[in-house]
């Protein structure tokens, strides 16, 4: 019962993630209400996006120049690798300010069940970006840091990576530490309501207090 | 530390309801995995959206037309009128296919807290097209039925509307009925968490079984 324009804006919305037909009605009514500068504003960059947003050639993070701002920020330890599996991930650790060093964006993970295999994200050039780094002189590379989510398909891609990096290792016969985000609790965590596989690796996992 | 295009994607999307910032930069990204073609389309669609969008001259639902498809539609009773808040309320009643009469869109409710005043919503055109069914003579008004939402100021709001209505009966020496939503338990409540006013609603207006 929308008219035509507003119905198509509505349908296109309900295509996004978590948004239902209801809630797309909702959105698509409230654009009508915001001033018209803003929504042809808005239509260009949505129209240019694709053309815009390029990816990282070193990190494979979004950007729009050849290599992102974290690669070009040269007080950032270019020694020190995060793997993500997303942009997203990327914005996360960015907003937290707790890592001084680059990132690896992979673009998925390895799912055999929705037929994403090793060659269709970005391992491959992970790879050639460790054996860049080992070879040259005047870079240092200390730490591979395996960030991607920890579910089932995140830890099998983080293996399956390990795995590649320590035939690099052995092959070059160089050294530095690959190593995994830790499992535990959350904070401000209640233990009776954690569930019982967090609880495990959090008491496996206990530090020195 | 999204791109230029993307972020101001994301910070647009932020505006809109029930969208905080990171499902803003989740939707963005989203997007940009969509087809280029789909993408121009509906950047062409929020581009004219409000250039296309019209109100109808009669209901002041949303239409492209000069007036909307229900009140063209020739075989819906065009003497029995709801009286809604919001064209999205139209949808609610299309969608359950429960009514077969047609529609007046108020655009907002009476508000005073926001200061919204009866003349800042269409109330006057519902009064000047019901002294105009009621003094045409091939249509015949046969009931108002007030849909504001049943909270404080839907229930002022159709309170005022009625009382207009009831001085053009007087003046017009017309009769036809002015009625109201009914309050009651939502299908299938539980009782034992249904709220005191309902529950109070619910007893005053018991029906024969």
């Amino acid at each position: 019962m929308l008219p035509g324009n507003l119905k198509k804006i509505s349908l296109f919305l309900e295509r996004l993630p978590g948004i239902g037909e209801k809630t797309a009605n909702r959105l698509a009514f409230f654009l009508l209400k915001l001033p018209e500068k803003d929504l042809e504003e808005f239509a260009f960059n949505i129209a240019n996006l694709k053309k815009k947003t390029k990816m990282c050639k070193n990190c494979f993070n979004l950007t729009e120049e050849e290599t992102c701002l974290i690669c070009q920020d040269k007080r950032r330890d270019q020694g020190l690798i995060v793997v993500v599996e997303s942009p997203l991930d990327v914005i996360s650790f960015e907003t937290a300010n707790i890592f001084q060093g680059v990132y690896h964006v992979l673009h998925g993970r390895i799912d055999p069940l929705n037929r994403v295999g090793p060659e269709d994200i970005k391992i491959k050039e992970l790879l050639e970006r460790v054996e860049r780094l080992v070879t040259s002189s005047d870079k240092f590379l200390k730490e591979i840091i395996l960030a991607t989510n920890l579910d089932m398909e995140g830890e099998a891609t983080a293996l399956y990576i390990k795995n590649k990096i320590e035939e690099i290792k052995k092959k070059k016969n160089v050294n530095f530490e690959i190593t995994r985000l830790a499992y535990g609790l959350p904070m401000g965590a209640n233990l009776e309501y954690a569930d019982y596989m967090t609880l495990k690796k959090a008491l496996e996992n206990r530090i020195r207090f």
